[in-house]
């Protein structure tokens, strides 16, 4: 077992390169591909520098920054387990946590330490930070299926019912400011889904 | 225009979706085909996470990987420039400017000015922070290329003197201590190149 301090961090960075080649179900928005969890982890953290106003005054914006940049490296394990999915929470649980023993202890003891808190509690989902973290880990893919004419939705024939309930509890509650806009956009998509020639009220981001 | 400031900050989300398709020339470390700025914009933001350690102690870490995660934004409009390319650096800046002014001007005022300033910092590079950053975003390329046998390099037919020149002065200044072990990296990957039979020295990630 390595016990350089700088030799175990370059081994961790090495490691998760791999994520790139996770391949999450939502597209990217010129639909030529879906996303990789390395290229969503980036966005994400961009969504939480960018809508940082949105959140509720308690949250620390760096600490969710950091948080959505290590909240998929479990995934180089793992894989990505779609929300449309049907996979047992405790099995995916019990395999993510293996995951992130393994990979965080790779690092130096207080480094893995900490990391490894960081990532309890995202998946935990309690705190205000983890809250947020999750709401736009929800609204990024969200935005991306509107904004691809369905992306996954269509492909896995997810109803508006499926998406307000599987979305809406965990954005309206770590960012209750942009629920009301996320779920406009998801019943506009479904409302021109059913009627391809009806005009709707535009909240194009373009 | 735009005047609602969520649709703005929405809206620059959206375009810079785009990153996720801007091929840089560094592979990922599978080789299966090359990193896209997007997810190298992750990685080294997590090497800001990872290696904060060796940074100076006037460092801020977290507007460091603020730094890293908009770095390279500006090629959704003009696409990665590589280091061993023959670009002219005049030219290049000018172009970049103006994609920057572009695209965080599509931000509510405020937070344009704000990333803009943030991006001039880390082009400039004279602050601590923007050194550091600076320095990470060579070291993954470097780090990328020793772990696949050359990557770029190779491609390019890049000599040891040519990575120690281009990589060197950028590492050893805003991460000292890094450099020692990059070159070492280098040399010897520069010596099984010329004599692959020849065993040398470990310094090994594995």
């Amino acid at each position: 077992m390595q016990t350089n301090p700088l030799i175990q961090r370059l081994t961790f960075l090495s490691e998760i390169d791999r994520l790139k080649s996770v391949i999450r179900q939502s597209p990217i928005l010129d639909q030529s591909r879906k996303e990789n969890s390395a290229e969503h982890s980036w966005h994400v953290a961009m969504f939480a520098l960018l809508l940082q106003d949105y959140a509720s005054s308690s949250v620390n914006i760096e600490r969710v920054i950091k948080m959505l940049l290590i909240h998929d490296v479990v995934e180089v394990d793992v894989g990505d387990t779609p929300i449309h999915g049907g996979s047992s929470p405790d099995e995916q649980h019990y395999l993510e946590t293996q995951a992130a023993n393994r990979l965080f202890g790779l690092l130096p003891k207080e480094q893995a330490a900490e990391l490894l808190a960081l990532w309890h509690e995202f998946e935990e989902a309690q705190s205000e930070d983890a809250l947020f973290a999750k709401a736009l880990d929800r609204i990024q893919p969200l935005l991306a299926n509107v904004s691809t004419g369905g992306g996954t939705w269509t492909e896995s024939n997810v109803t508006l019912e499926q998406v307000l309930q599987r979305y809406g509890p965990t954005i309206e509650r770590g960012c209750p400011a942009l629920w009301s806009i996320c779920k406009q956009l998801s019943e506009e998509h479904f409302a021109i889904s059913k009627h391809p020639t009806t005009t709707t009220t535009s909240t194009s981001m373009k």
